[in-house]
């Protein structure tokens, strides 16, 4: 049997054969009304939609189309890294406007890259008109025992994966119509789905994860939130890009590093297991003061601040 | 345990809670980075993705916004009857526009109703900003057996659920600025997703199988260049909505009724199974000849004609 069935006629059909002949065996079973997969025995199905939109997320300025293709994948992937899954595979709904067509090829270049990088076939998608390049991407991934935002329990450590605030620090850059540095704008552009480390920590005992994606400050919160505990956050500890301080760092968003709660995790063995990327202890979990609810403080020098709100699409739209 | 896990500050997060409150039970564990869902023992997961995009799919001038989520949602859940799959759960990737944010809730009222009518619960999403109203839905599903295009037999018949034209009816009228006639307007705005038709199809000996979104011209096509036959359609007996003729039946697209290939069904009792929905034979499979490969036949009044070219959405595209 082939990998795909036999598409009919038409453009339409044309530039999905185009995709499929370059993303090769990252592509399977492509061309029916829905595409089939199995949930290894004892495995738990997890599934998450994630939209990247030109000009809400990114401007075609900054980046290429490879990197947009790269980047919005990753995003997506980078969900069921907070979740400990592996994946199964992903689907793709492109919004591709006539300006963007020439790009297709690259753009799909980028989305092949990343799905390779995790092992993650592309099973399905969709491709429409419209005005901006929107690319609303659906990941499936399989756990025993799915990671939640809610398990997170007093006594847990806080750990980060990675150094923060290179995303943040690239944005503001060009936001200000500078040119970001080479490691910041690498930060932005070719982020990575911590998946293996997302699989890593749910053995080893994390009790709750969240990937970055509105900034740790904002993400910290959704963790107290679910979980119904306080959240500290020392901010002396929380590991930094080269040349970016802590207030950037805290609200640098689509990082795709992990917060995970777990009790103490041995972060050298972390390191070892995943080339050398780090895990860092940047607080710990509470209980909530009576009638105070969920919450998080932030201490900085041994001084309780305050944090920064976090980053909102809908509060900036136009 | 909650249904949802309890969201964060902010605008972005009260929209969700604005929706979640409007979907009551049709929603299920929103709140997370991914949802948890599981797959019966023996069966197999089905997914699709499908996208609806203003101005390409439809103008908004022609539907109510309960109409437009109920359309989109249903687009995207009738791949699910065409592989004869039971839904397991729905994700939403919404684009609403600045403009739309008033209509969000009778939008996602429509959009309710039809995951309620088939069983589907809202199990994730994301809404962002953009110019255009776009909803992106991926359906799972499950089936231990699913249906494909590309199981039809040389001696199968084809057969198709209802009566055809409506939508393409309704849209020749609007887009030559008149009122389409309140039944084909109905087929347009509220189609069904034949999900236990395809079910109960499946079960009853159906080897392949498509749902009517080009038109069954160009859907007929699918089904006989995926399963490497010849389809032989009787024009004759395509069973057209009332003062809709054969030539527009055929080319009529987002029916989302199925055409399957199957031995011989009894359409009485699957007409009483499905609350009178009529199942009609309207051509049969055959054996390519030698060297001519997979293709589409028609006759009519026994002669044998030329069926149009399907709709094609990048051939029309701007």
């Amino acid at each position: 049997m082939s990998r795909h069935l036999t598409l009919g006629p038409g453009s339409e059909f044309d530039a999905v054969r185009d995709l499929l002949a370059r993303w090769g065996p990252s592509a399977i079973g492509i061309g029916d009304d829905g595409a089939v997969l199995d949930v290894p025995a004892g495995s738990r199905l997890v599934v998450s939609t994630d939209s990247t939109v030109e000009e809400v997320h990114f401007k075609a300025a900054w980046l290429t189309p490879e990197e947009i293709g790269w980047r919005a994948t990753t995003a997506a992937l980078s969900d069921l890294a907070a979740m400990g899954a592996a994946p199964l595979g992903v689907l793709l709904a492109l919004t591709v406007p006539a300006r963007w067509r020439g790009s297709l090829g690259a753009l799909a270049e980028g989305i092949g890259a990343a799905v390779s990088a995790q092992g993650a076939p592309i099973v399905g998608g969709d491709v429409t008109d419209g005005d901006r390049l929107a690319l609303a991407i659906t990941v499936l991934g399989h756990s025993r025992r799915p990671l939640s935002r809610a398990g997170a329990r007093a006594g847990d450590t806080l750990y980060v994966t990675g150094a923060l605030g290179g995303p943040g620090s690239a944005l503001a850059a060009w936001m200000s119509g500078q040119v970001p540095g080479a490691a910041a704008r690498a930060r932005f552009a070719h982020p990575e789905a911590r998946i293996a480390a997302g699989q890593w920590l749910a053995a080893h005992g994390a009790t709750a994860a969240i990937d970055l994606s509105d900034g740790l400050a904002g993400d910290v919160a959704h963790i107290a939130h679910a979980s119904g505990v306080r959240c500290l956050l020392t901010l002396d500890t929380v590991p930094c890009m080269e040349g970016v301080g802590i207030s950037e760092a805290i609200v640098s968003g689509e990082e795709y590093e992990l917060l995970v709660a777990a009790p103490a995790i041995d972060v050298r063995a972390f390191a070892a297991a995943h080339g050398g990327l780090a895990l860092t202890a940047i607080g710990e979990v509470r209980a909530p003061a009576p009638g105070d609810g969920a919450d998080v403080v932030a201490e900085q020098g041994g001084a309780r601040v305050t944090l920064p709100r976090a980053h909102d699409h809908f509060a900036e739209a136009r």
